[in-house]
């Protein structure tokens, strides 16, 4: 099968750690791993540059159509000043939403080879592997109203919704319990219950699908704040933490930072199975668009790679291939291969596309 | 003077922790450092238990009529059944918004006989001293409407409001901005603006109250995922950090952790000035009731008696003896008094009483 990639570099350093991946792309064929179309379009700043709008339709149906799609970054002071409806986070909002893409599997991992680049002390990291699953197109990120009106005395009163139902929830508790199936078999919910009637609801909601269909998952409920400082405190504790858009936003990034850098985690936000058995998914580095280094040759292109690993393996069921890739990235960081957000003292630095090229090294001499 | 000081400890290790703080009140009475009235409360769960609710309203006049209050800690899961509007943590709210308690100061400060206790690497905690400003009577914890309905088909669908207004952003910008210029003159602003219309409208508000009041102090705005990012990956860029409620509770417990142990850090809520010059204001630790370590004389009281150090400050504009009090905390622990919570290996032990003595001590020999 060849499948068909789209491909949305967008902005800042999204096209460099992008470029790496369409090499990666090329050598999977050469290689016999797997073999990919790929077509390329614009999204965020770039598509504000060229359609006025982030996301144009014609993108929007590109990205139905495709097998899956990549996407590398959005966003830049660039495009700070336009308006709040076509700023470059909206194309990115509205695939995630018109794609019904609500699943974000955020995986947060600490290669042995970079637990000293992490924050933490070595031991409270070392093996890490967390797997953030955050509801991605509900909650305060779409509810209505959201607006700013102003008010007779010309102050202004800005108002944003939280919305979630039983059956939103209950679709992203059946993906973070049956991940854990396939994993330690746990799973942290955190909400807040104690503030919230969302969370209130969202903790009914779990522990319902928890009772009648994964009795064999250990479940365990946290408030959001405590959770944040778990995170920090002692990360190993977990192993599949669920929450909702909002919450999964901070707490995704509070946890990446624990592995040392945001340039090593890749993301997957899948959609329903439908009819055809086949889903919509979208794979995204954690990291943002980091203007401040785009076009130097510095980013790390790891994530993004990464990214491609968690297509092979969500879209197409390419577990051996995915594992493949992860391998390479894995042997090229235990051969000393290191941008330099994950350098150590004295380490010999490689660029955004020397980084590529390693890991296209080691997957060759496998 | 003889301040009028109303005690509610509330709930789980909240009456332990108190018990330290009345005998150093009464230690500071007999060295004459200050000198207080005080009188004792119910609130969250020991409240629910003697009235059916989680704050009388006889303990609201009182709080209404104390020169200040100090609040142990509500909840725990004796009181998990009860209705959402009679949860201990609804007796906390109240206090809050009934006294318009807007200003939340969480100051985050690594003591260096602690470095070694953080999750953190020393060299990235060492000297920390951050002050987390947060917005406590608005956003997502009070907006209308807030409910959960019943759908026809059985299902529910669960709403949340966060609203900010133009005065509200403000009133607390100024507090922040005013902290900031008796410390390193930064603030950083953290908000979700790429998101959410109230992160749009607080950004505004901030950038405003900045130019037009504040020239002299340097602002950054911050995503908040970043924020919460950053707060782990390099601490000590920040100075005061001011948010909104949700954010402020997230960020603040993350911060927390990166001191060592939530068992330390105290906390303000602070209301407007009158037209007599005086403000309400509630202290308490950021720590939560800790139910599984109650009655055990393990609890770390400094978090508690740190509170009343604030109060000393904020309250009644006792500089001297706030500093007095805080250096006997700092004096106890160079001195190797530790709580379970902050002891290091082959550390001897003390229990919640035991450091409320170290610090009396430390006071004494001052
Ligand atoms: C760019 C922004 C809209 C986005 C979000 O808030 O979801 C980003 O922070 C993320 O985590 O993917
Ligand atoms: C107990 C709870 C309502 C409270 C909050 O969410 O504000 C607590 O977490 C805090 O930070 O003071």
């Amino acid at each position: 099968t060849t499948y068909k990639l789209l491909l949305l570099p967008g902005d800042g350093i999204g096209p460099e750690v992008m470029a790496q991946v369409e090499r990666v792309v090329g050598a999977l064929g050469e290689l016999g791993i797997a073999s990919f179309e790929t077509e390329t379009d614009l999204v965020g700043g770039a598509a504000i540059d060229v359609h006025g709008k982030p996301l144009a339709d014609e993108t929007l149906a590109r990205a139905d159509a495709a097998d899956a799609i990549l996407l590398g970054a959005v966003g830049g002071p660039k495009w700070n000043g336009v308006a709040y409806d076509i700023r470059p986070e909206a194309g990115l909002l509205r695939l995630r939403k018109d794609l019904g893409l609500f699943a974000n599997l955020r995986p947060a991992l600490c290669y042995p080879a970079l637990a000293d680049a992490s924050a933490l002390k070595r031991e409270l990291v070392e093996g890490l592997d967390i797997m953030i699953v955050r509801e991605l197109t509900g909650g305060v990120y779409f509810g209505e109203p959201k607006e700013i009106t102003v008010q007779a005395d010309g102050s202004k009163r800005a108002v944003d919704t939280q919305v979630y139902t039983t059956a939103e929830i209950e679709r992203i508790a059946h993906v973070a319990f049956d991940l854990a199936r396939k994993r330690s078999g746990r799973v942290a919910s955190a909400e807040k219950h104690n503030v919230m009637k969302s969370g209130v609801l969202w903790k009914e909601v779990v522990t319902k699908v928890h009772a009648e269909h994964y009795t064999d998952v250990q479940l365990e409920h946290i408030l959001a704040d405590n959770c944040a400082m778990q995170l920090v405190r002692r990360p190993k504790q977990f192993d599949v933490l669920v929450t909702d858009n909002l919450f999964g936003d901070i707490l995704s990034d509070a946890a990446a930072m624990l592995t040392g850098s945001l340039g090593m985690l890749p993301s997957a936000s899948l959609g329903a199975v439908d009819a055809r058995g086949t889903r919509k998914a979208l794979y995204e580095p954690v990291h943002g668009s980091a203007p401040d280094i785009a076009g130097q040759d510095i980013a790390n292109p790891l994530a993004m790679i990464g990214s491609l690993a968690m297509c092979l393996r969500y879209s197409f069921g390419l577990g051996e291939a995915a594992d493949l890739l992860d391998g390479a990235i894995t042997a090229a960081l235990a051969g000393g291969a290191r941008t330099k957000d994950i350098a150590g003292a004295g380490a010999k630095v490689l660029g955004t596309a020397g980084m590529g090229e390693a890991v296209i090294a080691a997957l060759r001499s496998r």
